[in-house]
């Protein structure tokens, strides 16, 4: 017969704190508790497996269950010594729900079951105190009428009465009027409708919400704890608490939580006494107090971690109601960890494992000064794209932010959307907020690159940049306003919230000594015992040498993505880059190239010193040409104003030959259009001055006694022969250029895997090209035929309605885009065993994504300079996921905080 | 020893018709003739093969060719019954080259070998003729002089003189100057110089040229055939003509060619005297006319196919020089190849093989009255995106061709590039002409679909819609004034060139009794044949019961693909389906949905009446919304336009509110945005609706007594769960149906292939979706990452760069997106044994695609109606090759006509 119970108390306990998915995380934690001796008010646990079996058989229990609850019932008798329903002794229980996971207020807890009619009185008797008794019944009445009768909890609070019996009266009577029937005096009864209604909370709408929110399996099933009443509310000897044995928000070793005397456990969530903190406990009782430290020194060092408690003294005695692995910051997440070796109770090993990547984060951005923050008005909130507290003038032209910027301004970006020629503007500004837009839109993409704080996709905005403002419900914001945007939260509020940059951003940045940072220290060890697990390499996309600075001092192994283009956009060179697109012969567009080759030389110069001889991944020409011009619908408007006006006519010829331009490049999709290696093959004179910039710089490198290890990198490859015409440029080109210098430069030429046909091709790509970067960005455009600039409008509702599991643009889309990456790897190394392989989306910096590549055996990821310290964390965490044997399962490793709720 | 040379003359001919990869063409044809026992004067043939080892040895010979060579000197001596060189009676060869396939003018030829100063003294002697003697020595010096030593033709051709005979002494000078050295006088060197320049011709530019466009391999080289002289230009006994066995153009059965008296070869077609029709050559000789026609008769009986020929008459005897296989138009295919099936010449299989699908079409198209056309001036080329021919006056408007149309007036509507909007437009114009896009453009596609004559990317036209005129070159055409374009060339001609339209298409469309139209019987026997050998099944992209009217005619199976949205486009509906998409809210969306319900259910029951019971595929909305709104740029121009004069405020207001709409639904790469099952699942009540006119439709039909058969089929699937989600609503919407109407019809759920990821992950799909049908205009483009909307601007030049083989949107290209068609095939397979799959792109009607799905164990192939016969005939040939055990190779099995030289 199966067993669907488990006993806990001293000398009894059949469960252990490794059962959490038979009883339950707090199930298991009690009989722990009860096995190491602790005071633990005995009770029994009714198994999640019951749980599963309630709801595959249609809310009905196996026939055995009956004798089988009977039996604990005995036994609680026994082991509490009272009986329920005694005259003179009754035993009064009370009725959690307990899951694998803790889902912290979303299911039921029923007090002081037992209490009837009978029992109140000889819980009078018990106590001589008729007030605490008739309370003690109100609750249960309020509770089970509430949780088991679904009778709306206002119908009781509305009942007010300064007798508590009369209370209890009146409770009655809305209980028989609400359900037909009188309160169950029985309370075995009470026990049994009460158990049942646990069950049944299991899938209450909120529950339910939860579990998708945080991606809990809806099939695992909740415990139910019945556990004999200890009270804190018996008078002043009596009290209530919770409390972590370290700082949660700060790590600090420090016994830290509050209590309440004379008061039940909800009381001191419920804000209505001020509770004391913990540490003045001893002063109040003493002697409680010590053994509450001692328990709980104990408990840390039995868990090895952190521990997150309840307890109740009744009487001057003290009972532990719970214990569990406490919740912390990632600030705390690493100090505890360090800590935590460092005292020897775990190995670095464990201090990696239990450090959330994303975590990290917190110690990078910077942040408001949270007493300050609560005094300013949130008026809208959007997709937390780029984490980090920005706060400054709102300006709705990226010129406009640069004028005000230079003039020492904070600014924030506010766009519709931004594209590439947002770019400085985005640079300057102290963050980004953009009303339309996903997670991988331009403004999320350029903001996580350039670690500045972005929100996107706020769509309460409606930004009318020609009027210079934005409305939002009832108000509007016009230029120069302060606002502040959270990109942590996504949240967006009114005035200059004040801010301060984070300790690893002041030593990354130069401004402040390691050695004076305890903060980065810790984030720094955590780390460099991660590398020290670690087998993926982790490379750094940066375009530009300052960034590649702070990819070095981030860890970063190399460059796997430099964008060339990125580097026109520049205010000096879009000129030159715009004469170049505007050339009608070959002739003029040289003459452009020739002004642009010294400049990328230069940049490409700077990399390679900054790299040190690390390899550097640069990538020629990938946007399609219009992205350089003026846009031409602004272009429309214009001449169509100048028209309408009567402008003049030399004016509104210019503008039309410009236009005319526009329109011939003007593409209808222009992610599928003129781009990548498309560029270079039609103007093959592009790709040559860039290699050529790229080998002369490597050169000069040479020549002053440094290595330069450049991989170039072709774009866009769909079909070998693409990848053939671009190589064959390269190689005439080094060739060339180590004739004229006489040195030559050890170079490798290779290809982005973006397009799903190259990976379908990888075999006939790989004979060829000496390495392969997925560029999972547009590989999970083309794979799905979803635009990452469009996408936004429908794929919240698609991961809101489970089509999807998460945004593929956020984490690889393993059962499609993974696919293809695996197929592509596969057939790669099929002819070339020693293919280097990696990845230089967005993905490179998603830790879940970070581990996929790891499992396909990739050689490395790269990702934004201020993503590499999460991906070096989750390159380890793979491995370690690895060691522990856990097969890789569809479902993500890790919690995901929710980022928005429903589908507003 | 390899043989390298090979004889032929009466009773010693070494080689057969079926030698051509060895003896060439010419060659093979000749032994063929010899071995017959026809008077072929005697020669040798040197192979193909001492050619590409001729290449392989860097134009070296093997030691032994010599001996060999002086072997057949010797030989043909012998056979000629004159010596070279004789001063009494000498030997004259031709020198001409001969590859596997006919490259007619590519390479060179070289008469009268072995004349020089000694021999044309002979040859006065023997013919008395001292003027016939040195033109043919002036020919011999020429023709050498040009190919064996590369001097100028134009420079032979400026000296002129009316005695031969000092022509021949100024010629002499002439190669003397030029090539530094005297014209070899031993005709044994003449000869071995002729052969090597033939072989080295092999590569000369225009022959590489025309072995691109016609996908002829480089490496099979040419043979070199030298045969005796024989003259037509001895007398007025003596002639030499052409000729065909039957019409070539039209394939009636009837003696077809032109001959001229007293004339060499060169002379019929050089164009400078007008050649006689043979059949009077009867009158004129006809003992030699009558051994030609009964000769040439035998060798069609022994080809069993028509023959083209040459003939020379030399003092009355009867030479023949060459017979092969004659070309011939379209129409004269379908008709010999019918004609000889009833003369039992061939089997009704060998009848199929011999018309190439793609040749159906100039049975299908209006024509140019071929005498009439010639007076016209053609302006630009463009590409030849739907055949057929079309003139009317210019217009620049879709809604003004209505008009214009509806006054009785033929138009063309000519448009930078065409749009969904266009679409009334272009059904009612007599064809289309854009400036933009490429072979499977908006215009392109729609024009074919619609069968209506296309040129599209006709890049000269400067097309200005705003003042109503385009421009090409010095022209400006005018709103109103008559062009004419041929969709067959991709000719534009400046004004009305007469047309008619085809007896084919009169049948089908019901204007002409099929037993008056022998020209649309013999297209029809072709049919009936290629479906008695196919097994592909063909069926028609068809949104109209008008559309699927004629696919039935043409042989359809069922309907393979219609597009609902298609109706919305209509002019009573589309202000329905904006109002539809302007809703903010549910309810207004679904009264607006309410009204399109019964109009949709009156396209789909003429569908289902049409089609009769076959299957009829009915794909729920596609494209995204925006495409149903005004153009974004045209809005904000108006905008601008009606600040600028400050129009009045009211309709400013209500332009910006459309406009603001239309930013809403705007996006950057709409191919990849919300569109496709996107729509249906972001607004199901779309879903819903088009089900249930779906439904109600068969229902209805059904209560008439006929059969329906719907295949629902849901778009741009990627993942599972999208599929899921709409199939869902269809068995919900179907059971409705049926418990409202007490009917249950049958139906089936499946869904297109087209997005990469479906491909890869049909397995999961499959065990969900009853049919597949790859959508491979979408798969292409993903697979690609090519927009068809943008892609000409770089496809072009990746065909003429040989970077792609052909344009993957007119040919599968089966190297990637035919992985994926196979691997989503055998994946689906793998979970569902009898999945039906078929594709319902553009590459439907292409027959090396449909030949393709063939191979991929595809199901049925989906063709606009006006190419469903070509997919028909295709389907047959599949079978066809499979039977003649050719394995399926990556050159096309048919000769593709070039379509742009260049990329200009």
């Amino acid at each position: 017969m199966a067993k669907y119970i488990y006993f806990f108390g001293k000398g009894k306990t059949e469960g252990n704190g490794k059962m959490k998915d038979t009883l339950g995380g707090k199930g298991a934690n009690l009989a722990e508790m009860a096995k190491l001796g602790l005071p633990v008010p005995p009770g029994f646990t009714i198994s999640t497996e019951l749980c599963r079996l309630f709801y595959k058989s249609k809310m009905q229990f196996p026939k055995s269950l009956k004798s089988e609850f009977n039996k604990y019932v005995k036994k609680l008798e026994t082991a509490a010594g009272k009986k329920f329903g005694d005259a003179s002794n009754p035993l009064l229980v009370s009725v959690r729900s307990g899951a694998k996971f803790s889902m912290p207020g979303m299911m039921d807890t029923i007090l002081n079951l037992g209490l009837n009619d009978k029992t109140v009185e000889a819980m009078i008797k018990l106590t001589g105190n008729e007030k605490f008794a008739y309370d003690c019944y109100r609750r249960l009445l309020m509770m089970f009428g509430d949780v088991v009768l679904d009778i709306e909890r206002k119908l009781f609070e509305a009942i007010r009465d300064p007798n508590p019996k009369t209370v209890v009266e009146k409770y009655k009577e809305l209980i028989q009027k609400h359900s037909g029937k009188p309160f169950p005096q029985d309370p075995i009864t009470q026990l049994e409708m009460a158990r049942d209604a646990v069950f049944k909370s299991w899938n209450n709408p909120r529950a339910i919400t939860y579990r998708n929110l945080y991606k809990i399996d809806h099939n695992i099933g909740t415990a139910v704890n019945i556990q004999t009443m200890v009270f804190g509310n018996m008078g002043n000897d009596c009290a209530t608490g919770v409390g972590f044995t370290r700082n949660p928000a700060t790590g600090e070793k420090m016994f830290y939580g509050e209590y309440l005397t004379n008061a039940q456990g909800e009381d001191v969530v419920a804000g209505i006494r001020t509770p004391r903190p913990i540490l003045e406990l001893a002063k109040e009782m003493p002697q409680p107090a010590k053994e509450l430290r001692d328990i709980t020194d104990r408990l840390e060092k039995h868990y090895k971690d952190v521990q997150d408690f309840e307890f109740t003294i009744e009487k001057n005695k003290l009972y532990m109601l719970q214990t569990r692995v406490g919740k912390r910051t990632g600030l705390a997440a690493i100090r505890i960890a360090v800590d935590m070796v460092k005292e020897k109770l775990i190995k670095p090993e464990e201090a990696v494992s239990r450090v959330e990547p994303l975590q990290l984060n917190q110690l990078m951005h910077p942040m408001f000064n949270p007493t300050e923050r609560s005094k300013f008005k949130v008026i809208a909130k959007g997709l937390n794209a780029s984490p980090g507290a920005a706060a400054g003038k709102v300006y709705f032209d990226p010129d406009k932010v640069c004028e005000m910027a230079d003039k020492g301004e904070r600014t924030l970006l506010v766009r519709s959307e931004t594209s590439p020629d947002d770019i400085h503007g985005m640079y300057k500004a102290e963050g980004v907020l953009t009303a339309t837009g996903g997670m991988t839109s331009h403004a999320a993409v350029v903001g996580r690159q350039m670690g500045k704080p972005s929100v996107v996709g706020c769509s309460a905005l409606k930004v009318d940049e020609h009027n210079k403002l934005f409305r939002v419900a009832d108000k509007t914001v016009k230029e120069g306003d302060y606002i502040s945007i959270d990109g942590a939260t996504g949240e967006v509020m009114l005035g200059d919230v004040p801010t301060m940059e984070s300790e690893v951003m002041q030593v990354v940045k130069g401004t402040l000594a390691p050695e004076k940072a305890p903060l980065y220290q810790y984030f720094d060890q955590i780390l460099k015992w991660a590398d020290g697990i670690k087998r993926l390499k982790v490379r750094a996309n940066a375009d530009i040498p300052r960034d590649a600075q702070y990819a070095m001092k981030f860890g970063a192994e190399g460059i796997g993505l430099c964008r060339t283009e990125h580097m026109f956009f520049a205010e000096d060179r879009l000129p030159i880059m715009q004469e170049m697109i505007l050339a009608t012969n070959l002739e003029d567009r040289q003459k452009a190239l020739d002004k642009l080759l010294p400049l990328q030389r230069a940049d490409f110069k700077g990399l390679f010193e900054a790299m040190r001889g690390r390899p550097v991944t640069i990538r020629t020409i990938d946007p399609p040409l219009h992205e350089f011009l003026p846009k031409r619908e602004d272009l429309m408007v214009e001449v169509a104003t100048l028209k309408a006006k009567n402008g003049p006519v030399e004016e509104i010829k210019k503008k039309e030959q410009l236009l005319s331009r526009v329109n011939e490049l003007h593409e209808f999709n222009p992610m599928m259009g003129h781009r990548g290696c498309r560029l270079g093959i039609v103007y093959p004179e592009i790709t040559v001055m860039q290699v050529r910039a790229i080998l002369e710089a490597a050169t000069e490198v040479a020549k002053s006694g440094e290595t330069a290890f450049p991989e170039i990198m072709i774009p866009l490859v769909g079909h070998v022969n693409e990848f053939n015409h671009q190589a064959a440029i390269v190689h005439k080109v080094a060739d060339e250029v180590a004739k004229e210098t006489g040195i030559k430069i050890k170079y490798m030429v290779g290809t982005m895997i973006e397009i799903p046909r190259a990976a379908v091709t990888a075999d006939e790509i790989a004979k060829e090209a000496q390495f392969f970067s997925f560029g999972t960005n547009d590989l999970t455009q083309m794979t799905f035929g979803f635009s990452r600039d469009d996408a936004g409008k429908f794929i919240h509702n698609y991961v809101d309605n489970k089509i999807l599991p998460s945004d593929p643009f956020v984490t690889i889309d393993q059962g499609g885009v993974g696919k293809l990456i695996q197929c592509g790897t596969e057939k790669g190394r099929s002819v070339r065993a020693d293919l280097k392989v990696g990845i230089c989306g967005e993905h490179g910096g998603d830790p879940e994504s970070v581990i996929f590549c790891h499992t396909a055996g990739l050689n490395y990821v790269s990702a934004s300079p201020f993503r590499v310290p999460i991906s070096r964390l989750a390159a380890a965490h793979a491995v370690l996921r690895e060691k522990a044997k856990r097969p890789h399962s569809g479902t993500p490793y890790y919690r995901v905080s929710p980022k928005r709720s429903g589908a507003g």
